[in-house]
């Protein structure tokens, strides 16, 4: 999905932003690899939400195509592909975050810590101290 | 699409808030409402995006049957409907204000002002104004 500027449905940014993410699966393994370090494709297959095979080999494959994502043949292991985050997967870290706060905060089925949304919605430093965490936990050796 | 807790894919707050919103055209209805200040069917199918009638007919039902729009006889038209956002649907700007930051950084299609975007993302009370002002639009009368 390399999507050129004439096959955006127009110029406007949140919808540039949709063309490439508006899917119910491309955030979920920015997400795995943000919050959970995933960095295998047996990691992201085993995520609760089970994603199907073809599905996430497409998914990764965009991700890949878009620049959010890099592949790289496991340095440990020259036969496994290991995907780490881009500067512009890391740059998604505030959209996961103010998805994470909406639904922990409308969603009765979302198991996240209200209080810590509390926090993080109502103290700038405590959201900013949080996004912080969470860029570091991307570019720091696992 | 009301989605009971049993239909989510998991309890992460993220993929929760993804099983309501995770599609190209959802976020977009919000946005329109929001930016746009529209309330009106023919006024979501004239964006640039070129929405089509039934997909626009689905989106908004969805998004009135999880609560993030409400629907209403128009009092200055009663053969009218007209769509306002709820608590919650108000409650999404942030998660707009980040896929337009993203979105603007990182895609070149993209036609929004690239400074405002720096101040929004490096200073901490140009983005609270930022927000507040937007939620102002859409608590206020047009």
């Amino acid at each position: 999905m390399r999507v050129n500027a004439d096959q955006r449905r127009s110029g406007c940014p949140i919808s540039c932003s949709l063309d490439l993410l508006g899917d119910k699966w491309s955030l979920l393994i920015v997400r795995d690899m943000v919050f959970g370090r995933k960095r295998y494709f047996k990691e992201f297959l085993a995520s609760p939400e089970g994603i199907a095979t073809n599905i996430l080999t497409d998914r990764l494959k965009r991700l890949e195509d878009c620049g959010i994502i890099s592949k790289l043949l496991d340095p440990e292991n020259k036969r496994q592909i290991v995907y780490t985050l881009t500067e512009k997967g890391i740059a998604l870290i505030p959209v996961l975050v103010e998805l994470l706060c909406w639904g922990a905060t409308y969603d009765s089925a979302s198991n996240f810590d209200l209080d810590k949304v509390r926090q993080i919605q109502q103290d700038t430093r405590s959201r900013q101290r949080f996004l912080r965490e969470l860029e570091k936990r991307c570019t720091s050796p696992s």
